[in-house]
C-alpha cells in the first residue's frame, strides 16, 4: 500500500498548509494514491515519475509495537534519485529533509532560495557509515528531528541530556527526540521541553508515525509563520509544534498505513491538541 | 548500607509530614541510620529491633541504569515479620504500604481505625504467586502505586490505557503507574494524567527511586489534607501529588542510596516541582 516517509510527512502537514512533494516513484505507481495526496493539497510537481518499480518496504512489528523486524526493502527507482525541485518550490520558506542520504538532502537545501525554518530526520545507517557527510549536512540545519536510540548513537553518549548538549554543537539550534510509545522532547540550549505520548487504547499500525510527528510539527510551524529571526516566536510556538507532531503521529496509529488520514478533519486535530493540554497539566 | 522501602518511602515523606513508620530491623542495624531518620522527624516507635541481622539486598545495574540483576536477598529478620501498629499510630489518616506480602498489608490496613486515605506498591512476585490474596487485599485500597510491567501482568493486558481500566474494577479508585526514566500516569475512571521523567544529568543509583516516589506521592497529599469523601480536592491535587512524587524520585538517583536526602532541603523540592512546571508547560 501506499506508504513512505513523504507520504506521510506531507499528509500530516497538509492538515496545516499547502505542503510541496519532493520525491520519485516507478510507472506502478497508483493513480489513486497520488489523488489521495492531491486531494489533501498536497502540490505533486516535484513527485518524479520514471520508468520502473516504486520503492518497497516490507516490515513485521512485535507483539508490542515497539519493535520491528524489516521482512523486505526494494529500493527500485529510488536507487537513483537525485531530487531537482520545482521552480517554484525554491522560494518557499520551510523545508523538512526526510530520512535520505545526507549529500542528497544537502543538495536539496541548496536549492532553495529563502529559507527561514530548515531541517530534517536521519536514522542509525546515516550515524554510522556516512557520519562526516551527515555531520557537514546538519551543520546547516535549524533543527534535527531523530528517535532517542538515534541520538544517542549521533552524540556517543547514553544520556539524553548530555546527548542533547553535545549535539546542539553540531549546528542545529533546536533538536527534537523522538521516543516512540513515550512521547517527545524538544531542546534548544537554554531550555527543553517534554510531552509524554498520547495513550492509545489500539496502536494499530506505527508505521509512518514518525513521518506523520514530522508532518504535524513542521507543518504548525508553517501555518504559524513562524520566524526565528524576527524573534516574535519562541519556545513556547515549538513546544505547541511538539504537540501537534505528537497529534499526528497518534493518529497515524490508529489505523493501517495512511488510511486514518482519508478521515481526519482538522477539527480532530485541535481536539487531541486539547487532549495532549488537559492529560499534562498540574 | 541503609536502604528498604520503609527507609525510602518515610525518608522521601518527611519533607511534606511526620511519617510514623514501621519495619522491622536485627541487633546490627546501626544507630546512625535510625538516626539520619529520626533527625528528618520520622517516628521511628514502629520499628521493631529483634535478634539477628537485617534484611540485605545487593544489586547490579545495567549501563544504562534501566535494568538490574539482584546478587543477594537475604531475608533475616525480616523473614518472620509481622507488622504491630503502636497503638498512636493507629488513627493516622494516611496509610502507604509498602512492597509485602499482600496478607501482611492486610493485617497492617485492619489495624487503622481512621483512614482517609489507604493504598501501596506490590511486585511481579505477588502477582504471579499470590494473586488470590493480592486480589482480596487491594480491594481495599484507594489507591494501587505499581510500576509499567506490574500494571501490565496484574490486567492481562499489554495496553496500558486497557490495563488501567481493568485495574481499576478491582477495588483502587486511583492508579499510578510508575514508568522509570519515562515518567508515571495517574488513572482515575474518568479522568488521567501524564508526566515525563525528569531528565537528570547523571542518574547515579535509581535504587529506591520507586519508593521515594511512594513517599512523595503519599506525603504531598497528607500535608494538604486530602480527603476525598469531603470532595474538596479532586485531580488537581492528585496530579501535583504524582509530580512530587517524581520530584522524590528523581532526587534519590543523584546520589548513592539515602545519601540526597542527607543534604536536601523543602526548597530543594519545590524549585524541582517548578522546573517540572516549566518543561511541560505548552
Amino acid at each position: 500500500m501506499l506508504g513512505g516517509a513523504a507520504t506521510y510527512i506531507s499528509l500530516a502537514a497538509s492538515f496545516f498548509t499547502k505542503p510541496r512533494l519532493v520525491g520519485i516513484v516507478g510507472d506502478d505507481f497508483a493513480d489513486e494514491d497520488a489523488a489521495l495526496l492531491a486531494g489533501r493539497g498536497v502540490d505533486l510537481e516535484g513527485l518524479e515519475r520514471v520508468p520502473g518499480k516504486t520503492f518497497f518496504w516490507a516490515g513485521k512489528y512485535s507483539d508490542d509495537m515497539n519493535d520491528r523486524e524489516t521482512l523486505t526493502t526494494e529500493l527500485n527507482v529510488f536507487a537513483d534519485f537525485n531530487p531537482k525541485l520545482p521552480e517554484r518550490y525554491r522560494s518557499e520558506p520551510y523545508l523538512l529533509l526526510g530520512n535520505i542520504q545526507p549529500a542528497l538532502q544537502r543538495s536539496v537545501r541548496a536549492q532553495m532560495t529563502g529559507l527561514r525554518l530548515a531541517g530534517g530526520d536521519t536514522m542509525n545507517f546515516w550515524i554510522k557509515d556516512f557520519r562526516a557527510e551527515l555531520l557537514e549536512t546538519i551543520r546547516e540545519w535549524d533543527f534535527l528531528l531523530i528517535n532517542d536510540s538515534e541520538a544517542r548513537m549521533l552524540a556517543g553518549e547514553s544520556n539524553l541530556r548530555k546527548a542533547a548538549s553535545t549535539i546542539l554543537e553540531m549546528g542545529p539550534h533546536t533538536l527534537v527526540i523522538k521516543r516512540g510509545e513515550y512521547g517527545a522532547m524538544l531542546f534548544r540550549r537554554d531550555s527543553f521541553f517534554i510531552v509524554p505520548g498520547y495513550l492509545l487504547e489500539d496502536v494499530f499500525d506505527p508505521t509512518g508515525a514518525g513521518d506523520c510527528f514530522a508532518g504535524g510539527f513542521i507543518g504548525y510551524l508553517a501555518e504559524q509563520g513562524f520566524d526565528l529571526e524576527a524573534g516574535h516566536i519562541g519556545r513556547g510556538d515549538l513546544s505547541r509544534a511538539v504537540i501537534y507532531g505528537s497529534v499526528m503521529g497518534s493518529f497515524c496509529c490508529e489505523q493501517f498505513g495512511v488510511e486514518r488520514f482519508r478521515t481526519l478533519v482538522r477539527a480532530d486535530v485541535d481536539a487531541r491538541f486539547d487532549e495532549f493540554k488537559k492529560f499534562t497539566s498540574f
